[in-house]
């Protein structure tokens, strides 16, 4: 399933939206830190957060070192940010 | 609890131990990727550590992306390698 960029109005739009995402240096990903209390907490996040993704078809490149979890989100069928990424980050809001 | 940092024979023969690790460029981690069939798969994996990781109280520095796991482990305490990462690396190893 062929999946498109978002123009620069839809990205603008999207950011406007999302809770501590940025942009990405480089324009093609979104990005987020989060913190929590221990290394328990975050994998929980993180196990809600896969299964998220693993529902959406559309996965998290990310990193976690004790209580942080830092999440990268692109769309590599389309070369940069989709509403994939959009929707994805939306979820992960809720959860938090 | 202090913990102390590996002589260079500790670590050489903790390295020629384990399956697949090597020591991170400043030689103060160890560093392992694995490769999975798929996401499901992957965080399956990363599960199975994280329950690993709180038993031993000692956690892992992570990276996923879809089937791939990038992990290194080192100890902040002893600003280096010791016998944690060792026993944990050994713990991981015995997973896959």
């Amino acid at each position: 399933m062929s999946v498109s960029q978002l123009t620069q109005a839809e990205r603008d739009a999207a950011l406007a939206e999302l809770d501590g995402w940025s942009l990405r240096g480089d324009g093609k990903a979104i990005e987020c830190g989060f913190e929590f209390d221990d290394f328990v907490d975050a994998f929980g996040f993180m196990t809600r957060v896969a299964i998220l993704a693993q529902s959406q078809d559309h996965h998290p490149e990310w990193f976690n070192v004790y209580n942080k979890v830092e999440i990268t989100l692109t769309t590599h069928d389309a070369d940069g940010l989709s509403q994939r990424d959009v929707k994805l980050a939306k979820a992960i809001d809720k959860l938090v």
